[in-house]
């Protein structure tokens, strides 16, 4: 085999024990976040069958599905029957067609996985990657936009995120704006599309695509894309807004949020953005975005989606939801930021016949929660074992030779400091405190 | 849709709260234990290339592969490029090869997660589920054979399975047990299969099974079968294998387990069983299987496999290892072993220009770690929202009314005793403690 042959799959990563504890750590830290809103775990199958998938996720999406052949006598045909998961509002849909009744109304849940999407691997961008959503399926209330914000930000400042904003906006006020400058309804959604790269391109340049390729005639893409970018924009886009029924429903929509996500998020962080679009269509009411200082893209992002389930195959059901960017989160955090647990003991054997009373030291210690290691290589050196315990990063070497035999001691060797007192076994599991 | 299209994809599980909860204790449970032994996580893709995984498991195997579809133009061909993780050890070989230097030496793993085999879905026998391995590759030594039997015994104690016996034998012992008994070399291995059989036949039927397809002679199965099965079977095969090369060193690695191991595991959990087989060809030492009153079956296992690391594709590294039933470990505990978590406090609302503040409530009490959850029905009816809070199982629920508001205080409600007090805000979190 070649040495490459032992890499992971391409665009798939193996996690050694210290990139696992980075994940881990953020995964554990924004659970307990999230429990303490009332969120519930939930967890589906890696595949769905063939048919939940396709048709979800538009024709670049599909042709990203991982299928999974037939199989036995059916695996001739080329068939395929099951896909993985390609993100977690499908399953989340067929789980609330599913169990309906089962589950609390409202229903809250987080889910925190791997899915699998047959990109082309680059940097940053994997097949096999953690998402971690949280959603609220059946209320409509405005609250539970604003729980879902208020969510998304403690998870932020709880995994040492702080410096970020919240952009908030909402679909009716889209719909309002559209109306308001007198945008053909037709070509409305194209220009969405189009004002969603303000963040990207010149106004000159989105004034550009909206005339040329969306047909708008420039007066009313000047003043659209001027007065989203001036720096009275929201002030200006408040009175605008006003003018339409659309436009005033999209503005309470948001100024709900605002006041209820402040006392969490804090006010200065909750930013109404009137160009903020946010790509996918499916968004019916509010819609945010989490932006961090120094970092491209979102890393949080979410919305109200009231028909998104039904049109999954689910009961029209309304719901709000909102999806952290883990892996983009994770990659902020440097290897170091969660420190290794030190190994509490490592516990040297100077002949065979002490095999067995090394055992009894460790089971003592772990039997009290400590962290002990037996050395299990041949050599019987001290100067060898002790090597291995600072390998281990152990906080103390336990050494039991011919002398401790004797005396019915075990030496306690502080690995920092070198120091070394002798104590009875009984009493180890105090000294080496946790 | 017809409602079955629902269902998960045969063999597979939705997890909801209530069975996440418990699965993710025993898990947690099983991680402490290891983890206090000095074995770090890993985690590698849920799939591998299709040519890793192909030929490791057997014809039977192969076949219960998932494999996965070529994508993009490769798509028509029906082939496969891809498999899913089918068992953990052939990922664990492909990481000694690829990180070898990188991992400490020995290198002390576990690993919990889903595998998926294509078998028909039965009682029990899922197509996902999860798997629990920990090994230790590299070391030679006895105690380390010792430390995963310890680990084994520590962890199905932390999760509370107490009446079980752990069956040591020796993949030595039993070469020598061959040769004791003059087994023809050639159909050792086939013997060995139909010995593997006593659990569950007579032993006339395993007599008659050696000497019909196996070709003992009658008078040396039925030797080797009455030896096995006398009640003092130990002190039996003990003198026999004293006579022979391999079955005394495999007496020594069996007497040498059964004594480091008996500090922990306790000496009369640990049984020397020189029937004990195992079937899997692989192990070259030490072989051990737990079983469980009133189980059918065994609810761990392993041993010493020297050289199959190598045999899958890494370099030629002593390993011994072990694994947990952990499906039917949590098949073993009901929901009520784990007591959900309660909900600290369920906040009401009594009119929507109080939904600030109780989003102020929520976040003070999260603040101080403990649950809150706001109501985000549309009812502003007390009684209609104190039913939710019961639903919710509440600890407290808080009013916040007219009264209340002008009194700048919040009701706090008992929702196991129904009394009521008043507090300051600030003072939330004291009141309804952790």
């Amino acid at each position: 085999m070649a040495s490459q042959q032992f890499d992971p799959p391409s665009g798939t990563r193996d996690f050694l024990a210290g990139d696992l504890r980075v994940r881990e750590h953020v995964f554990a830290t924004i659970r307990d976040v999230f429990q303490r809103y009332g969120f519930e775990p939930l967890q589906t199958p890696a595949f769905e069958r063939l048919e939940t998938l396709t048709g979800r996720y538009g024709d670049e999406g599909d042709k990203l599905i991982f299928k999974i052949l037939r199989r036995g006598e059916h695996e001739a045909s080329g068939d395929a029957d099951l896909a993985l998961r390609y993100d977690m509002t499908v399953p989340l849909a067929r789980v609330v067609a599913a169990y309906g009744s089962q589950l609390p109304t409202p229903y809250k849940r987080f889910v925190m996985g791997p899915v699998w999407r047959a990109d082309r691997p680059g940097r940053g961008r994997f097949r096999e990657f953690a998402q971690c959503d949280l959603d609220i399926v059946g209320s409509t209330s405005p609250l539970a936009d604003a729980e879902v914000v208020c969510a998304v930000a403690d998870a932020l400042a709880a995994v040492g995120i702080g410096d970020y904003t919240i952009l908030i906006n909402s679909r009716r006020a889209l719909t309002g704006l559209l109306r308001v400058y007198r945008v053909p309804e037709q070509v409305g959604g194209q220009v969405l599309i189009t004002l969603d790269k303000l963040d990207k391109l010149k106004p000159d340049e989105v004034v550009g695509e909206l005339v040329d390729e969306r047909g708008l005639d420039p007066a009313t893409a000047s003043a659209l894309v001027g007065d989203l970018t001036a720096p009275d924009a929201v002030d200006r886009l408040r009175a605008a807004l006003a003018d339409d029924d659309e436009g005033r429903a999209g503005l309470a929509e948001v100024d709900r949020v605002l006041e209820s996500a402040a006392p969490v998020a804090g006010a200065s962080r909750l930013v109404f953005t009137p160009r903020l679009v946010r790509g996918l269509g499916y968004y019916t009411g509010i819609i945010f975005e989490v932006v961090a200082d120094g970092m491209p893209g979102s890393i949080a992002g979410g919305g109200r989606y009231d028909h998104l389930i039904e049109s999954l195959g689910g009961p029209d059901t309304p719901a709000v939801g909102g999806s952290l960017g883990v892996e983009r989160i994770i990659g902020l955090l440097s290897a170091e930021a969660v420190t290794a647990p030190r190994l509490d003991a490592a516990i040297t054997i100077m002949s065979d016949e002490d095999a067995a009373a090394a055992m009894d030291f460790a089971a003592r210690l772990r039997h009290e929660g400590r962290s002990a290691e037996v050395y299990l290589g041949s050599s019987r050196k001290l100067s060898r074992q002790l090597k291995w315990a600072a390998d281990r990063r152990a906080r103390f070497a336990l050494i039991y030779g011919q002398q401790e035999r004797a005396a019915g001691l075990v030496t306690v060797r502080d690995m920092d400091s070198g120091d070394q007192h002798q104590v009875p076994p009984d009493q180890l599991a105090t000294v080496i405190g946790a």
